[in-house]
């Protein structure tokens, strides 16, 4: 099984990236199905369970139960409960055995023992600034510095996250295969070079 | 012209990589023609330059003048005129408008203008290690310990000369388009991947 995790910095394009590169692979593409997987076994709402996992960091936050509000968790326990979700999420996909391409969720590190193609996808500050606002949701009207905040506040909450998880740092370039930074590139380009990239390592 | 600058964690395989890349694609390759290049401008010891320009930061180092001692440099002057000349030589080798990779030497950034595809080499330090032995010359009989220490001091001073010379950190991933870990790749098979990367980058 030839398995690629892929890290990325909020507003890189590392999602757009790994779907098509996925895509171009004619692999399996995991990312939002993961959080489904998990709200299935937890029965926690799954804008909960994204945010609880990653975007707050350990932060206090309201949970609810199928959709249905229930009360501010106050204690670690839930969130330490969801990471046990998430990995045994993340072991089923990989026990599957199939080539895959699996977005976030600390898989490179929760994976590790199938020894997955880690890449990690960057960009500037002004190109993730610009790819946030062309991809905002209706409604979603932030400053461009209340823009740049957020990006830092979800970098600092994933890069958190990950060192509850394991010794080496989130972005530290030692800890993956392959750092890109999509500020000059078209992403469709891009994905084209990577799709060779990949299948030269895994052939060698 | 298509330029291609290539910094490097001392042991990564980083130079091999680089000349590998130059040979795969027919560019024109800089490495210690430089510091030839440096050593006829300014009549210094080929040796000299070397360390002064970067093994060993900005310390003190005895100076030799056509390969004859002179004195020790206790003042700055001589290194600022050593980062001029190597300014220098840098430019020329842009202005001869081939496609080339350059090693080191700070390239990309006193390039810049010339917008260079600027990749960063790094290695797991076992790795590097690893291979600093293999190609150690005869009488270089360092410990282990000696060699991490070697490595890391070799790094700190590469670090230190750019952050002369420009904002961003050596080795940031956000100051490079391609940040590659070398640690499980056949450096053959690395540069025949890498080639085909560089062309799609150009090409877009």
């Amino acid at each position: 099984m030839n398995l690629i995790t892929i890290s990325r910095e909020f507003g890189s394009g590392g999602r757009e990236l790994g779907k098509r590169l996925a895509d171009l692979l004619g692999y399996d593409y995991y990312d939002s199905e993961i959080i489904s997987a998990i709200a299935e076994k937890s029965g926690l709402d799954k804008g909960y369970i994204e945010k609880a996992l990653e975007q707050h960091g350990w932060q206090n936050y309201p949970i609810t139960f199928n959709a249905s509000f229930i009360a501010p968790i106050y204690t670690d326990p839930g969130r330490v409960d969801l990471l046990q979700d998430q990995k045994a999420v993340l072991d089923e996909i990989a026990a599957k055995g199939k080539n895959c391409v699996i977005i976030g969720r600390n898989a490179d590190v929760l994976l590790e023992k199938y020894d997955p193609l880690r890449i990690f996808v960057c960009a500037d500050m002004d190109a993730k600034v610009k790819r946030c606002f062309e991809r905002a949701s209706e409604g979603e009207n932030l400053t461009e510095k209340e823009m740049r905040r957020k990006i830092k506040q979800v970098d600092k909450a994933r890069a958190q996250t990950r060192a509850i998880l394991s010794g080496s740092s989130w972005g530290d370039p030692q800890g993956y295969h392959l750092t890109i930074n999509t500020t000059n590139w078209d992403l469709k380009a891009l994905a084209g070079a990577l799709a060779s990239f990949v299948n030269t390592y895994f052939e060698q």
